[in-house]
């Protein structure tokens, strides 16, 4: 069982969340973060500073400044992984700085507090389509 | 060392919060976080958005929306793993679709900023009664 | 690869965050949190609520009330985990309660999405003075 943590940008929230639906994947939590990347400058950010993007001036602040992200965390059995890492690149891709990145951790165990299972039968999602 | 990761109702964080100072957990952290379980629609749920429950609703919405949930970082020895995962489940198993999860990683380390304490030592929480 | 979690104080947000670019750890997230350390009743938190400090009245308020915090996640490889350690200990230790934890956990792989690196060279940030 893993850990998928992802930091992604805001205005991609809705279509990675339907983009992991549509993949099987129904459980995930998100959260507001605020956070940095490399910092890297480019002529892409540049231009995007140019064009009045609020993210490529923050970015190209004085200081480090820290630019508001959402951070996904979804835990899937192994088997599944690599369907969620594709998933949100194919989403998050846009070639740009601040594309965000994806952490994978070890989870030890789960537990489903309605039932009190644990294990992969906590993390499985056999009827998740019902409500889409 | 473990981080035990929970996520729950709004509505039973105080509830949850305190059954775990009594069970002797005194350090937490909490977030608000949105999170999609497995979306399944069962009679409960169905019952529970013609009562008009806010969360039933929304879960019962056309797309994978997310529901307003709290999740909880409680990093403990290993030994209190258990009370702190039954003591959660006591609180929050209500039999109801989004009762929540828990989830259990690997802390490798820990260090108290205060004292520089490491290990075991800075998660112990001996004198955790004083302020009850 | 490790994961370096950071529990501080608000106010020494901005330090922290400016020590960590000062040490070439430019990548981190942050993310508001409510928390509670050990409970641990003594003169200096007893001083700090008669002479006003929040924070202080909280912690020997009647329950277990939980205080604004500010956690960070950071990723570095292995050998940047004592950089990051010590530098938050040195802006954050004031020896007063409520310093904070610092908890550190392995990560098994990371992508940047940008790119599709994956592993130490998605996290190192051979390039991150460029706006500082």
């Amino acid at each position: 069982m893993k850990e998928v943590l992802a930091i992604i940008r805001i205005n991609k929230m809705n279509e990675t969340k339907r983009a992991l639906a549509d993949a099987g994947i129904g459980s995930l939590t998100a959260r507001k973060v605020i956070g940095r990347g490399k910092g890297k400058v480019d002529y892409l950010l540049l231009h995007g500073a140019e064009e009045g993007y609020e993210e490529a001036i923050n970015q190209l602040g004085p200081g480090p400044k820290l630019i508001p992200k959402r951070m996904l965390n979804i835990i899937v059995t192994d088997d599944k992984v690599q369907t969620v890492v594709d998933t949100i690149i194919k989403v998050n891709q846009t070639g740009a700085p601040g594309d965000g990145k994806i952490f994978i951790e070890s989870v030890l165990d789960s537990v489903r507090v309605r039932t009190g299972e644990s294990g992969d039968d906590a993390v499985t999602e056999e009827e998740a389509v019902a409500t889409k």
